[in-house]
């Protein structure tokens, strides 16, 4: 199949539009984000930017799917790559924490901000953003539950893989609102009450 | 002085249209208050309501304040009665769940959801609510020290209470993101192994 020049130039303006999208998004929230605003901003035919997203919702829903491929190649994937059980479950907390630290995302971490934007607003959007969270907390409870089960900790891998998650999430919260490092710092040290020393 | 009628019922419609506005910026954010939603709801006059606030600002700003009044009657107040050290941290934590699982506002936490939409956006909105978290987050931090001076607990009385205030903020979160009452239960018990048993 020959390619098709005008669907090539269509992927790469939808990934332009969408690597803006996130960061907006994550300052000003999916409901401010805007496809003339986007369009003007980033200089490109709004007629072509509305064609490639159709609505506001289906924008909203891209911007949920490209944020999250974004978290997952900075927390998840390499995460992944580390022995499972507690080395594993060290690397989650680290490059969940680096990844708020170095701020990947303007605004902080994107499911953080998504999901206090749509919690109680039943819809597409609010099922994507849930799906992207469920998809993170079952990843930490099961490698918390792989460390319980190999033997590196003695814990309740339900109860270790909540407070962990709300321990980076605090630290997320607390540094973007007020600035400043300390809140990671707390929550190194309560991570490493957890755990114990990283391995 | 007499009674000005004027004054007292403008005191009146501020009150309604604020116990409204915190319910609505509860599920829609801070960004979703319109002065004029709000007038066409409670079957209000615009012209009076925009006279009450002036501007999309001060209404942000007077909801913040409403929103904190509710709070700290719901969840500061009650545990200030509490004897001081590890029962009054038990009360906040306790309190604060609650208030959350009851839904005072509909959308779940208003700090936790101010917080999440303002944190990257330098102003008075932010300033306010950043004041409002740093305000409750001192009070658990000075509650924890007392546990600590008093002998009731052996802890980092800084890390202790960044945890407890974590535990409860991803209660929140995932309660309402993905509603039912898995997120307390787990807090509770994250809680519990924290502090020990309520006394």
């Amino acid at each position: 199949m020959p390619v098709d020049g005008r669907v090539a130039r269509g992927d790469a303006t939808r990934r332009v539009v969408l690597r803006r999208a996130v960061d907006v998004a994550s300052v000003d929230g999916l409901e401010g984000l805007s496809l003339g605003r986007l369009a003007t901003e980033l200089e490109l035919s709004k007629s072509g930017v509305f064609a490639l997203f159709g609505s506001k919702e289906e924008l909203q829903l891209a911007t949920v799917e490209a944020a999250f491929g974004i978290f997952e190649a900075h927390v998840v994937a390499p995460a992944r790559t580390v022995e499972p059980g507690l080395p594993r479950l060290w690397a989650i907390c680290e490059n969940w924490l680096v990844y708020s630290e170095e701020r990947v995302f303007p605004g902080g971490c994107f499911f953080f901000n998504a999901g206090a934007e749509f919690d109680a607003r039943p819809g597409r959007v609010h099922d994507a953003v849930a799906a992207a969270s469920g998809s993170f907390a079952t990843f930490i409870r099961e490698t918390a539950a792989d460390a319980v089960a190999l033997g590196h900790l003695d814990a309740d891998a339900e109860v270790l893989a909540f407070e962990l998650h709300a321990l980076g999430r605090a630290a997320n919260a607390d540094a973007v609102l007020n600035g400043g490092t300390r809140a990671y710092a707390l929550a190194r040290r309560a991570i490493r009450s957890r755990l114990g020393q990283n391995p």
